[in-house]
């Protein structure tokens, strides 16, 4: 294989309770990906969507993971990579974690998948690791595996899959900026215990939903006690959109990532839709421009979409 | 039915890291009980054994089980109960909840089962204020349900039973004492993020790998960050045994409830036969009795032996 195309989704970190270690993936938003072997070691990245992302290898979330891939190697090949990003930088959906999970994962491709999946996360991790200066998986194990994903631990890499149950989700980013470092600076050190149990049985239930396919476990699991309240408050119109949501029957739902993006879980079309009409109709009463995507859980992950 | 007799299974509570919401039923130990319908409105509690348990109803944890039952359904008759008990009291294998799980589940038997399983446990939960001063469900629901148990809320219930994996049970009980309330005690009223984001990526991984019926999984994930580390330090070996434990092959285990008990889990009866023996030579050593028991996990619970 000398040049392969990828369809890279966007992700859902935390899935509200799971703070940390679960994701999910998604079908809408996506970005597009062209990945091609070089004869010489140049590493190129042409992005051809106008968010201004630096194209300096060193600097660029695919550069890096290209980089470090082709020094573990000791390649001669190089590569070049064409980007068309729509999963907006920032958004809360996995941006940067789409870049250097379609990065590895195509580069591998391009080797002969010499790397397994999880040689593939450790690579990809670079790039997480130069976009939030903390090197975590959680938006790119689900980017990579498809469904929702456990990260047990990232050293040593420990993902587990779990099911990808047959849900909506219903995602709006509103245009106002949450950093990442922000988001993790107003969180509290320290929790009570009664919290955390709470949490954890809340996490407890929330897997056991997901592999028993329970959707009614799925909602009432979907609760957390610890960041949301917290982070929440960076978040324009966070509670009258929840609470929006579950009254037009949403499984559950809360802060995508560190936000600000807000997704909702569920059954039925119709009501992700609902749900989509509402958020957007909510952002526009304030004047804050939204975007709003419907789709399924994404059992699949990254899809090859040509390869020659 | 008049007449019922009952096995009642020990359990363990936490599984390691699970704190306050997991439970597993065992076969070894279990007590036997005997409940009779009465025409008379007495409540008449026999022990055959010689642990001096209180016999008045009030005082006693399937008395007042039995007395909250009747009050409810403003009964005219009474219940005679003989318990048979073989699960030592305070040996953390959850003993007093096995008198208020059998007299509740053998009560509703006897009435023509008029309660739900989770008013089952909501009455049994009252021989568990009575024993420890606290509403838990911990040891009541595994031994109600069978195999291993959720308890994600108590009020209102919501049990959620998980899979009952083919796992072999090591149970050793050393002759000291660790008072429930002490075990409680000792425990922090706060804990980093940090540990409580490592915890329940442990429980997910353990309601995932029982799920998913990983044995592996279920081994790496039986780790507690939080609690063991502050409990261990009650229960004299604790450190050598699990060591010991895992060299033999287990796959993982720790402190039984609140302890004094022991348990492991392990995929060959050998491996299991083989920790037990370890057991009682390391309690022998520092002359310390103790009781060892080995069984698979109990997939059904309370089982009916007789009734008439």
């Amino acid at each position: 294989m000398k040049k392969v195309k990828l369809k890279v989704p966007a992700t859902v970190a935390n899935l509200v309770c799971g703070f940390d270690i679960l994701g999910m993936a998604v079908h809408a938003p996506y970005d597009e990906m062209e990945l091609r072997l070089l004869e010489t070691p140049d590493i190129i990245i042409k992005h051809t969507d106008s968010f201004g992302l630096p194209e300096e290898p060193s600097s660029n979330v695919a550069g890096i993971v290209l980089v470090k891939i082709q020094e573990y190697f000791n390649l001669k090949n190089g590569f070049e990579v064409i980007i068309h990003k729509h999963i907006k930088p920032g958004s809360g959906l996995g941006s940067s974690a789409a870049s250097a999970a379609g990065a590895a994962l195509g580069a591998n491709l391009l080797l002969g998948n010499k790397l397994s999946k999880e040689e593939v996360v450790h690579f990809a991790m670079f790039g997480e690791e130069l976009a939030s200066g903390v090197r975590h998986a959680d938006n790119i194990a689900p980017c990579i595996y498809g469904g929702i994903t456990l990260v047990k631990s990232t050293n040593p890499i420990d993902i587990i899959p779990l099911n990808s149950p047959d849900l909506f989700v219903t995602a709006v980013h509103p245009q106002v900026e949450v950093k990442t470092s922000d988001a993790r600076q107003i969180l509290k050190k320290n929790i009570s215990l009664k919290s955390a149990v709470e949490q954890w049985g809340n996490i407890a239930g929330l897997v056991a939903g997901i592999q028993k396919n329970d959707f009614s476990l799925i909602g009432r699991s979907l609760n957390d006690v610890i960041i949301e309240p917290v982070r929440s408050i960076l978040i324009p119109k966070f509670d009258e959109i929840k609470e929006k949501s579950l009254q037009l029957g949403a499984l559950g739902g809360g802060i995508s990532g560190s936000g600000p993006s807000i997704f909702m879980l569920s059954e039925q079309k119709e009501t992700a839709d609902k749900i989509a009409q509402m958020m957007e109709s909510v952002y526009n009463e304030i004047e804050i421009e939204s975007f709003v995507y419907v789709s399924k859980i994404n059992p699949a992950g990254v899809q090859i979409v040509e390869e020659s």
